[in-house]
């Protein structure tokens, strides 16, 4: 036991030393990405091309056809990051200027891990009709869209809203994002304890944007509404929470849908009995108590989501008797890291100029996730790769774009080989970019 | 009078060149900006600083003081370029998506001569109070803002209210940008030819965003409102104009101060007898006519900056007794050209924080660029210099940020020689990153 806590000291102190260098370094770059060329510019007279009077033509073809800014644009590869900093990575309202260097560093994810080139706008409104409108005013600018940080309930009603109406690729990472690379973990979760989704219990702890979206992708992989108990802050969802009733639709919808057995209680009387626990709630420790995951079936499965600190140590939970821990955490195995996500998804999306990402294609990206660590082998300690593993991301990309071509949203149509390799140069490129730069730096 | 129609053919045709190749090559890059790192990246550990958990004590240290933002982030040195696609380079509402490759264009120039930052933001709105909507919900994540193509009348209305209100700088370059390059050019032509600002008579052909802020800028720096007379579609400006009242209110007032002695009628009517005329119109030739040059003063002074065709030729200008001739064009001799001057403008006003671009800051900008060519011996063919001259940038910067803090409106206080330090060593850094990528392109 001293062991232990002598370890998990160590594990802490390893952790805090990014967080401890943070301010330094980031006031020592003032920034961490900024516009450059994409074009060679050798002379001057360069720019008789790139602006005017050549542009001018560039213009008018456009004007004529629309769809040609795909071909002489960027805007085939940009993404914004939009975000009114209502969220700040679960640190609530700081306001959209403290939202600035988060969106940076995403920014900074998308191009080295995606190849894609996404530009934060932190911006100074808040209202759900606000925000809708904000997006739709910038969508020429723009291959896609992905909102960040948006509190709940109003980032509901925006991403929904907006994937009805928009005809490029709408995304909230914190919704889809975080559901696709945890479905991508319990694939192969389930694989190795040799459970069939349409045969397991799952509890879910926490009920806001990651939970619900998660509770949605499970029921598309096979798992059975009825056989999912979801709690909130309240306690367990049943049809009988009339609160509800009148909130956010597909949260009163798994009310009346979830939980068949008509369980009530909390965190204690959800997690009874099932073979996976999904928690997205709030920081822990402790929010899960050893009892409780002694008290699912067996060979349990557990993905304590909450950042910084798990719902409950991973070392606990299998002390209790879970098989499989999950957190979203760096320093321990198993990491349900967002970054597996957004960069490969929308990789593929652009490639082949999809309208929307659609559920299926995240689904088929959280199949290929954890296609790519099953062929290496997959065990208690790895069911999903880490990002390092950049391999995944072109994979990633070429199914998501396999399955929108599939589901006839894709505005142009490439072979899975040429998928695979153009994806693949992108982003080899990318970082070749990021390289010239950072040696230069 | 055959060498000359020889020599005019071999210009269009050189002219042409760029316009030629310009889709071509627009098509073989597919998009002229991206996004790229400006921190290093040499590890995956890197991004536990620049991302989570790191970034959230940037975040948190930004809620406390939101000012931070400009150390933590690239907010400093990063614009917004805005346009609603309206009047997109004086070819007309050619729309949002029409006006990307442009405002791209306008990045790389941004990024090249001025070590600026700047992002195009091509929106679906119109209106202008959707458009100032707009530009106040970007602000938290911008250091300025440069509208562009904007039509007007709206874009008076746009300009003035959002310098009114926003604590960061708004220019139109439009306005402000195409005012500041021509005073430079004029300040020199003036000194060439012998004559004083506050004893000349000045034509102004066109009353479009241009050239009511020339004139604006032109009573600031000597020029007697008065002694300018003006001309739109409909002739002169005069008291009597009432159709005018009631419309942007700039204009009216040059309707009631300009043109003391009342004359009426048109073109010919109003350049009579002038020392300067400034011609902002429509792309000629032949809006402007030789008898028009020749009923001027002597030595006169003209400037035909319709593009991509000027009012008059300048070879039919000097047959017809011009002394000095300055175009939009790069082909002729004394271009008045805008990229001389946002870049260096935006650069001094993001040095020193500047919460806006005064007028006199645009005049200070004027001044320096004049002082740029007269140092290297000004003549009738060189009366500003050219955006190859790039050491006017930094001097530029210097003088507009020394003007900000003159007049208080500067967040931050350097010496002259630091500024002028400070944005050569930016604009260095980033040719020489974009030399850098050009090779391995």
């Amino acid at each position: 036991m001293g062991d232990r806590i002598e370890k998990f000291k160590k594990l802490l102190e390893e952790a805090s030393k990014p967080v401890k260098a943070a301010k330094g370094r980031h006031a020592k770059y003032r920034g961490k990405i900024q516009i450059l060329s994409k074009v060679p510019i050798s002379t001057f007279e360069d720019f008789a091309v790139w602006y005017t009077p050549g542009v001018g033509e560039v213009a008018k073809a456009i004007h004529k056809n629309k769809d040609s800014v795909y071909e002489y644009t960027n805007r085939w590869n940009s993404v914004a990051i939009v975000s009114d900093g209502t969220r700040n990575l679960g640190l609530g309202d700081l306001g959209a200027e403290a939202e600035l260097p988060v969106l940076e560093g995403k920014a900074l994810l998308f191009k080295f891990l995606g190849g894609v080139d996404a530009f934060p706008l932190c911006i100074a409104a808040k209202g759900q009709e606000e925000i809708i409108r904000f997006v739709e005013w910038i969508k020429p600018s723009f291959g896609g869209i992905n909102l960040e940080d948006i509190a709940q309930p109003k980032c509901f009603h925006v991403l929904d809203e907006l994937r009805k109406n928009l005809d490029i690729p709408v995304w909230h990472d914190d919704q889809q994002g975080t559901a696709t690379v945890t479905l991508a973990g319990l694939i192969n979760a389930l694989n190795l304890v040799g459970k069939k989704a349409r045969e397991i219990t799952v509890s879910l702890i926490g009920a806001g944007a990651a939970n619900i979206t998660i509770a949605r992708f499970l029921a598309a992989y096979g798992v059975k509404i009825g056989n999912m108990i979801i709690v909130d802050r309240t306690g367990i969802l049943h049809a009988g929470r009339e609160e509800l009733r009148g909130g956010y639709k597909e949260k009163w919808e798994m009310c009346l849908k979830s939980n068949r057995e008509g369980r009530t209680g909390g965190i204690a009387e959800a997690m009874k009995g099932s073979d996976v626990c999904i928690a997205a709630s709030a920081p822990g420790p402790g929010i899960i108590k050893r009892s409780d995951v002694a008290s699912m079936a067996s060979d349990a499965i557990i993905f304590a989501l909450a950042n910084p600190i798990p719902e409950i140590w991973p070392w606990e939970a299998k002390k209790a008797g879970a098989r499989i821990v999950a957190t979203g955490r760096s320093d321990f195995p198993n990491q349900i890291n967002n970054s597996l996500g957004f960069p490969g998804i929308f990789r593929g999306a652009l490639d082949v100029r999809a309208k929307a990402i659609t559920d299926e294609m995240c689904i088929a990206a959280a199949k290929e996730l954890a296609r790519v660590a099953e062929e290496k082998g997959i065990h208690e300690k790895y069911i999903i790769p880490s990002m390092e593993e950049v391999e995944l991301f072109p994979r990633e990309a070429a199914a998501v774009a396999a399955k929108a071509m599939e589901q006839g949203i894709a505005g142009i149509k490439l072979g899975k080989k040429e998928l695979l390799d153009n994806a693949a140069k992108i982003i080899q490129n990318a970082r070749a970019q990021i390289e010239l730069l950072t040696k230069a730096l």
